[in-house]
């Protein structure tokens, strides 16, 4: 697809939650896509304005209940920044109305269906897509996305699972030192951290003002439902299962995730050069990711609002241990912008379109 | 200009502190614009990306020690992003050599020099140029710009005296009731609320987290130096003097402005429903300025990040006051959206041009 | 009341609220108080440090749903953290049943049993205790308070209404300014911002984090409930109607109000040091009150989970206002500490018993 | 010694920092020490409260300069709130002249002079010293600061290395564990955020709230110079060698430090049920920690103000994990709170007095 040709009509249902903010956010300022419905069950009616006074001036969207026909009629692609459940009962219908489906739930993201229901707790009614959904982190599975790009414009519809805000950062700090053979099997640690979003807009005790400034905690330790997606791409990486114990935590911010994590090397088998190295060739083409020189780490700040990923590396040599830090916004890599990426890839356009320059966030 | 047309060479003067680096922001996103040249005299050689890592990527320019000849050979713009005096320095030198100056700085704000020299307690250097420059207030001011549009199209240099913070979102929210007879001569009374960026970069014992953070407070009581600016632009607007008191706060947050203003009323002389009308018909025109639906008030992060100022009009009938509050982010339409929108019109473009779409907030 | 005598038995009904919170942070670290019984309704049976795990270790004291009749046989005085109208449903039975009663809602603040309904919106259910119920502000009405402590020690129950949080701060800017014959009746301004604690622990919209981070917004403008207990409070000083705008704002910090009041003079009729002198005098005796030294201003975390007020005037020569701001924390001068010191009063102890030395915040 | 004997003169050197500020608020609301001199080189002849506005009315005592003999004139103990290399030039004077000391720098804390030289970088001048220093963490350390109580009572001076706080953090979390068998040598991963006043009073662009403010960075990773603090404490308390990674970050809030302690167990060699007996019994009569119930995970907010420590356990089955958090105040029981607490033991008093109940904090 090139810019000047008609832009691809875009319906986000969920566009009430952050994640949908953030992506009415990226498409209105995109060349390619054009937002032609949102959706939102509690608030059908109430103008996107409405619930953020951002977009005043720049958008009169209305939110509509999400009927999938009236969906399939109005966009050719659809992105579900919905709850988990609520996208496999969405998808099917919307596939087999034609339309491409970019899935921000959990629904489609593990491989195996078994590892879903446990680690969710319900049962998964549709499990026949898990083989067709594409993972979409456009770094660790590039081509597997290209092929969609293929299927799209043959007037395929496809189906990509875009990734959690964590597994995101995860995966970005540890996949090319996991593909190398310097790795150890003790357990991986990542230890992260997210801003308040990534609670979502549901008004809580734990969302309340007064409980979440000043505060950080650790939550849902050694059991939150981003483990074993973690654990999917690090054995993706890696070839094999790798061990990992995952806590994030709660931080008095708005946005951004940082992932620091701890990967233990064979005594001598490396260097931070040689790492650095790796990592270079493995991001050097991705426009948005940023290894940080030698001695800088990231922060969350310098990636709030954008869609940009920034790592850094250390190296512990008295215990061989590998410091990898990731942060990226859980709204934006994490979530939004990187659905764009994927959509990017499926439609033939370079990756980072419309998503380096675009509208203020709303958030 | 159209945008097709060779990009205008711009430089920015400053561009290590939060206003320049807001004006870096938009000019790399900007259709129009080039960033050939930014200065900052104590980080000579500091790549930009280095200060604010939110560059990464965007931008590899480097900053420079402020040279007015370099300058003039390698930009048709320049920003001026400097302290107070600073201005009224470079200025003459870079309107000689034909050079557009966009000054941020007060030195050329304040119409009457005794004025200055009085709250500045500094004396002035170029008043000769006083009478020349513009004050850069598209919304109070946009007849004297567009002069300044066919000034530049025979080649001869402009001078614009881009407004205050506080004098922005003031002058936003009571200039049209001052338009018209229903006000009466009690002092107005503008309670202003800053985040913490308009204290600018340097590290302070009131720039320190510990000491901003989770508090409020008021400064410059009785004088702070926006004073005589806010006072001018409401006695252009009202046509005669207009006792004012204003005070200052500084909030627990980055960026924005929410301006509260008081103007008392004739009693029964108008209605909110009049008010509403009039501030309509005054801001129809103006892409950067939104009217709230009554009832509804702005908030600071709504605009942060943005170009954008909001205002709410409400009346207490009691007491016949008008109480009209507006956002804006001081960086942005309190600082370098609106350096941006007076250059637009210079150029000769749409006011809004590369300010709505633009790079992620770096501060 | 010397403190080797027993302690007086106190309940909290509406402890799971922040200011009950706050009120057992400092009921139990009172050398002459003793809590003896916490209610809340939807927490019966929750202890209170699951709520505020800052009182882990501190207290192992349980919510009980709220009996007046087991609160009676418990408690000597009981402190109502609850709703208006739940107070005048509350109050009567526990007076009847000789409990000392001081009421933090609203429910008898308000002289004037019409304007309370015609601002509240409901109709008064125990107008008949408006005349016996006594203004809880210590440095506007110790006389007042001292007579009840005078029925206190024979036995009989008395009932004070604690002020709001923001008649609080506007009555300790403004009292001793409006009892001279400097001002004029012009409008006074109430220009405040509080922080999220002042909207209370229930979970919202307006509460959440993403939407009260990084954001400063009016509410209630015009018709901010507050607005007659300041009028009120203001006429009782100035011995007649005193015109008010008040503006309330939500600010992004948890605890703390800054009041900033405009009150017009007469041209030349004073000075600052003489106002100076008269807030001097005024508050000489007060334990809790802190009047800043000339050209310094308060801050609202100087006093945040403090029990003072500080307050600061300046005085703008060519308007002749006065500008007097006030800071005092909403949950402790503006509403728990207030409350103890009243107590304090009719126990006939020094006001600031157990208030200076005390627990640590738990919100 | 007994609360009404007379109190200990106490002198704190560096208060016009965090932790010099922190300690007076302490000692102002103590039963047994009274604050009898502070001193600060850049500041003498400032009113304490003139930094901290939150002593107003609390506290009229003024900075010095510090003179040691002054200080032995004047105080029975002295708290070095001082960086290193202070401490190691005051404490020999002040010994000397049998003043106890408790020093709050790192000058002391580390037995192996070669260590402190390598980490810090500079000579040890006091070397002589290390032995005779006591690590002030009670919980870890209780026999040997009782040793010193009973020196103190002989009239002999004592000097105490007052812990840091990130060691504290990942002590107490880690020491019950590493105590029994259970535990692998691998690496123990200490990954741990710390509020902005861990950073210290000085104003720098990393303290500066428009850079600390909405981030959470990485910092001195793999170098920072807790390091070897921490790794000498797990080493004590486990008989060897304990391999460490610490992380420390920055995040957005003013007080408080979340270690987050990852320990590999031997599988199958214990539960979570049996670590929870081994801490319960290792802090039963520890007045300052509390083990939450399971399932619960402490906040930095609940602690914040306080002298408390809060810790709770999970273990990650999959990979026979502890991950052990902790959350203290970095000021309080990471810095002020505890070297009181090292001061009552030596006095012979509960640990916790002058703890509970205190004045509020300044910071």
């Amino acid at each position: 697809m090139a810019e000047q040709d008609p832009k691809a009509r875009v319906c986000v249902v969920g566009a009430a939650g952050y994640a949908g903010a953030e992506l009415c956010r990226y498409i209105l300022g995109h060349p390619a896509l054009e937002l032609t419905m949102v959706t939102a069950r509690a608030e059908a009616a109430v103008p996107l304005s409405t619930l953020y006074p951002g977009f005043l001036g720049l958008s009169d969207i209305v939110l509509e209940a999400p009927d999938p026909q009236e969906i399939a009629r109005r966009a050719d692609f659809v992105f579900l920044a919905v709850p988990h459940t609520a996208a496999f009962t969405l998808a099917p219908k919307l596939l087999a109305a034609n339309v491409c489906v970019i899935d921000l739930s959990a629904d489609f993201r593990l491989k195996d269906q078994s590892v879903y229901e446990e680690w969710y707790g319900v049962s998964h009614d549709a499990p026949e897509l898990l083989a067709h959904a594409v993972y979409g982190l456009p770094e660790l599975n590039r081509p597997a996305l290209s092929v969609l790009a293929e299927r799209h414009q043959k007037g395929e519809p496809v189906l990509v699972a875009a990734p959690g805000c964590y597994p995101t950062a995860a995966a970005l700090a540890l996949v090319p030192a996991l593909q190398t053979s310097a790795w150890i099997s003790s357990p991986v640690i990542v230890d992260a951290i997210s801003g308040v979003s990534g609670a979502g807009r549901a008004a809580s005790a734990r969302t309340h003002f007064c409980h979440a400034d000043e505060s950080v905690e650790a939550y849902g330790v050694t059991r939150h439902r981003h483990t074993p997606e973690i654990a999917q791409s690090l054995a993706w990486a890696a070839g094999r299962e790798v061990p990992l114990v995952f806590t994030p935590h709660l931080g008095p911010y708005k946005r951004g995730i940082l992932a620091t994590c701890y990967l233990s090397l064979v005594k001598g088998a490396t260097t931070l050069s040689k790492l650095r190295e790796i990592y270079e060739a493995h991001y050097g083409e991705a426009p948005l990711v940023e290894l940080l020189s030698e001695g800088t780490q990231p922060n969350t700040a310098s990636v709030a609002g954008s869609a940009k990923a920034q790592i850094a590396l250390a190296l512990d040599e008295a215990t061989s241990t590998l410091v990898a830090t990731c942060a990226i916004d859980n709204l934006g890599k994490g979530a939004a912008a990187q659905a764009i990426q994927c959509a990017n890839v499926i439609l033939g356009l370079p990756e980072e379109t419309g998503l380096l320059r675009s509208l203020p966030p709303v958030v």
